[in-house]
């Protein structure tokens, strides 16, 4: 096993961090759900990235703006991020065991990189040659911050896995320039595309340099002061710590509130806090899907209002799901608390895995949770942020599952695995058997070096309802908290324990103020939210289905079907609708249900086989009261 | 009776035109629903609104402009338009029979107006004094060119009403002026508010000068030259003879294509027909709501995409439904054709007439087909453009009642009143006897001073499934064509017509992909749609209803009750969802329905009592099939 220190984020010293997280080579999957997407990751999705990099010339951007190559910048003029973000996808992919090949690719890479690097740390190579005297003259378009914070990240991924200190000395520099000329005092620019905060704050974390933390702040200070015009789309309406609502531009919007939440680990400033507790009960309580995606509108990519939250027309971009795992993480290493990872494992296996094909090489963009069949996935997009940010995201996801404080180790995932924690100067071992999140059982067996008492603490996901937990096989007080971690306090050497969590497949509803949703239900068994694909249903269409609340269902392992899913299977009624094109309104014409048989896949599996129609929220009708009379 | 010549657009000598109007003063309605409705216009509305314009500057602005007062211009810019939609109410009001208070208030405010114009004709109570200069200089947002074509049909009404010139020499003055500015060779300007093409056909239509023609055709051709930035808001994408779809904001878009029809009806251009058709395809089959309302966002007061039809959160301005009746009604006069009053009809007793309230005085902007109690009705507003514009349907809408062509008169509405039309040289006399909207039977008494042989076109209502009718007691042949009118061919001296549409409760169900209204229905009775209003339902949520699809429901009149209305009642089904704010999604909790008893009343009613939820589209359930083994 590799044991490199790559936290995903380093919050281990942040002074208002509850949670210490353990780093992504301390942890081997070994699962039949994420492991294989891992090795998809490795043998094709980074080599395809690459090969598409290339070949679109993000790369060789960096070759003409270093003047080892002729011609003009090609693309849209953030496409440097998109190499970064492949960098750290890499950085992260390596941190979990060596691949020479990838090795070989990145630091290629890392040297187109750095030779594009200008003398004073600027660093973007559409801002080079005829542009050069364009730069930072339209922060509010121009994305030069939002690169440069994605080419941070990447360096600091790097040289956490490897050791490598060459990306990471050009994302110093950079970061010097950046802080030298923004912050109080200074230039007081927004960019119009947050990332550059939270980038800041972790260069901050790895190098110790107090001016990458005030740089950052000072750039979320300025947000809301008017310089971007006020846009409420890129969330310069109002001063951060006065938001109310969690509006704009979603993944904007995320990243913003990632970086707020990396300087409230880091200064513990209340006003951010709270602030940011409010986004979260608005996104949560009122603008984000089933699904854990965020974005309702395609105009503006944005947060509609409250309660506006179509199926159909949803963007819930790819990038905005994963943008709400990369907060909720944060969130939660604040405070330790397990609402956090509920909202990180739903987007997880649902928002935003659904962005990517089980073979690893096509995407969404835009995950709709319902559609007619005119929504396939692509290979690329001309704007390419959700690739490489759905490879740093799988690269990274043993991250996730753990995190220690000073007598406790958090379980926050669960999946086949094996870790390696150290926790109060003390080498823990711990396996986790278990085939989740297909069944609820997982089996625990953990070694420690020398007898040690801590907490192991459970996550109760809150799709479930009903835990229990064995140690060494006798059942033990499970009395979940308001936190809904069960803890296990005992003085550990070589140990198993058990928990059980109650998986069955149930539906879910949806606040009624929700118009698409009012009178329907999705279905879901354990993190899963369920979709209905025609591929699978035949005799009916899928939209004219109605599935009755006491529809009984039941779930069968197909190990062929979609590289193996649990199939939700049950009884519904047909009305068959028959629409014409040509009609809007017309008369209620069926009204006699027929029996069908209906079967439901994982959401994340959908747009895999032949196109057809798809939905999650499916028409439910309440059992009718039986009044004696008809008995 | 009155009888003069205001017939609401005279596209009598139009060669493209196949139905010529029958003038307003022609017809005098008697009946329950309108004739009180207009009693309240003549007492009420119009008096109130000439105090508000007061009030609020609208009226003084011209003072201002005159020099008659000092000061600078008050409200917003395009103000001068609702003064000329109040006159232009009063024209048609005056139409209907003399009032010599409105007739002295109308010369007053006409005086006004005159003194305000400059001497090359232009006018406009914002662009003067120090912004002078600035005339013509933003056509894009500064309605110049919307107000004055206000003015126009203003004064066209007026002077079809009244006979006085004063008026229709100002607006022939500032057409003149428009005219020498604007057109092909000249200034290729495009307005931001369409509004003066139709205007300038009327005038044209008027005063038999074809510049005013020539301007509007230029007006329309120069659209989607970008001149105006190519905003698809403003309908400036792409040019009016290529376009598929409704787009933009609703109003002003409906008032292009409301120019563009006069346009087609004087030039019989095809290529205009044929985007008509398309835009009118995409309102009535993709884009418009179930009362005839337009424009689904907000955001830029627009149509949305195909099926993007929200109910709480729908737009539908009051000003949008107005200009869909004004825009059908041009496209029926162009064809003859049933299909165009149907939406005429629809959008006149739903979504247009929702915007008055019942004492009015107090009006919406916005039309939601569903509330939770929050949207309530205002006096006024600072944008002031749909109660004047309310006002000016009212007062005219005997005008739509009929239509003459050759050999022909057709009956396109129903309400008790009587006619006096002149066809082919011969006076005949028309007496409807009939409670419509609530009762589906409609008498007519028609007498010709000689005996004349002509085709009475009764046209069935698309909400209408059976009709039959009676001539002089005997059965007719009711066979009914394609354009759903029925033809009584008789040589007419003094005859009984008695038509009988069937009227009963029904439900609507909505094309599939609207995705808020799968799986629910609307209640509607003959041409008005049904809402539920909580205050007429105790003991349980509106929201939480289900209605059965074969629940049996009854229309009571209940005389009492909001002026007199048709209540609906049937049995339904609830699941009390006793939601949590703080929840977003939960699991299925209830399942067992209750049996209730609900109460439905006409949308356009709704919002006159006590504030609470309001819905239109209701859940409802097929009847489930019972399979042998269940008996």
């Amino acid at each position: 096993m590799m044991e490199r220190p790559t936290p995903i984020v380093d919050a281990s010293a942040s002074p208002q961090a509850k949670i210490r997280p353990v780093p992504i080579g301390a942890v081997r999957l070994e699962d039949g759900f994420w492991a294989p997407r891992q090795k998809t990751l490795r043998e094709r999705t980074l080599p395809t990235q690459y090969k598409l990099c290339e070949e679109t010339g993000r790369i060789s951007n960096f070759r003409r703006a270093s003047g080892k190559e002729a011609g003009d910048f090609q693309g849209f003029f953030f496409n440097d991020s998109d190499v970064y973000k492949w960098v750290e996808a890499v950085a992260f992919s390596l941190a979990d065991g060596p691949d020479d090949e990838l090795r070989g690719l990145v630091e290629h890479v890392v040297d187109e990189i750095a030779a594009a690097q200008d003398k004073d740390g600027y660093i973007d190579t559409y801002f080079t040659h005829d542009r050069k005297g364009d730069r930072w003259t339209n922060l509010q378009e121009m994305h030069e911050l939002y690169c440069q914070g994605h080419l941070i990240q990447a360096a600091v991924a790097l040289y956490r896995s490897t050791g490598g200190r060459k990306l990471l000395d050009v994302a110093c520099r950079a970061a010097e320039n950046i802080a030298n000329i923004f912050g109080h005092g200074k230039h007081m620019g927004t960019p119009g595309h947050p990332e550059i905060e939270m980038a800041l704050v972790e260069l901050y974390r790895t190098t110790g340099k107090r001016s990458y933390l005030q740089t950052a702040k000072a750039l979320l200070d300025n947000r809301g002061r008017g310089v971007i015009g006020g846009s409420q789309n890129l969330i310069d309406h109002k001063q951060f710590r006065e938001l109310e609502d969690i509006v704009g531009h979603a993944v904007r919007s995320l990243y913003l509130n990632c970086g707020a939440t990396d300087i409230y680990m880091e200064t513990g400033e209340k006003a951010l806090w709270d602030a940011l507790e409010r986004l979260w009960h608005s996104l949560t309580e009122r603008r984000m899907y089933v699904t854990g995606g965020a974005g309702a509108r395609y105009d503006g990519e944005a947060f509609g209002t409250d309660f506006e939250l179509p199926n159909m027309m949803a963007y819930a971009e790819t990038c905005a799901a994963i943008a709400n795992i990369m907060w909720n993480w944060r969130m939660f290493l604040a405070t330790g608390e397990t609402k956090y990872i509920d909202i990180l494992e739903l987007a997880l296996y649902n928002g935003a895995l659904s962005g990517i094909s089980l073979d690893g090489e096509h995407y969404f963009y835009v995950n709709p949770l319902a559609n007619r069949g005119d929504h396939g996935r692509q290979e690329w997009f001309p704007c390419a942020c959700c690739p490489p940010n759905m490879a740093r995201l799988l690269a990274s996801l043993q991250g996730y599952m753990y995190g220690i404080s000073e007598d406790d180790i958090w379980v926050n995932l669960y999946a086949q695995s094996r870790a390696k924690i150290r926790l109060a100067e003390t080498d823990i071992s711990i396996e986790q058997r278990t085939d989740y999140p297909w069944r609820g059982e997982v089996e625990f067996l953990i070694e420690s070096e020398a007898k040690a008492e801590f907490g192991l603490n459970l996550r109760v996901p809150s799709w479930c309802e009903d835990a229990e937990v064995k140690l060494n096989g006798q059942f033990i007080d499970t009395s979940i908290g308001s936190n809904r971690f069960i803890t296990v306090k005992h003085a550990w050497s070589l140990d198993k324990v058990l928990l059980s969590l109650h998986m069955p497949a149930g539906m879910i509803e949806s606040n009624p103020l929700v118009g698409e949703d009012l009178g329907r239900i999705a279905i879901s068994r354990g993190p899963l939210i369920y979709c209905l694909e025609q591929v699978d249903n035949s005799g009916f269409d899928i939209w004219d289905l109605v599935i009755p609340a006491d529809a009984s269902m039941t779930a069968e392992w197909e190990a062929n079907l979609l590289n193996g899913v649990m199939v939700i299977r049950g009884e519904g009624l047909v009305v068959d609708s028959n629409w014409s094109d040509k009609m809007l309104y017309r008369p209620l014409l069926g009204s006699t249900g027929r029996n069908v048989r209906f079967a439901a896949i994982p959401y994340y599996a959908w747009a895999n086989r032949d196109s057809g129609s798809m939905a999650i929220w499916i028409r439910s009708t309440p059992s009718k009261k039986v009044s004696p009379s008809n008995v």
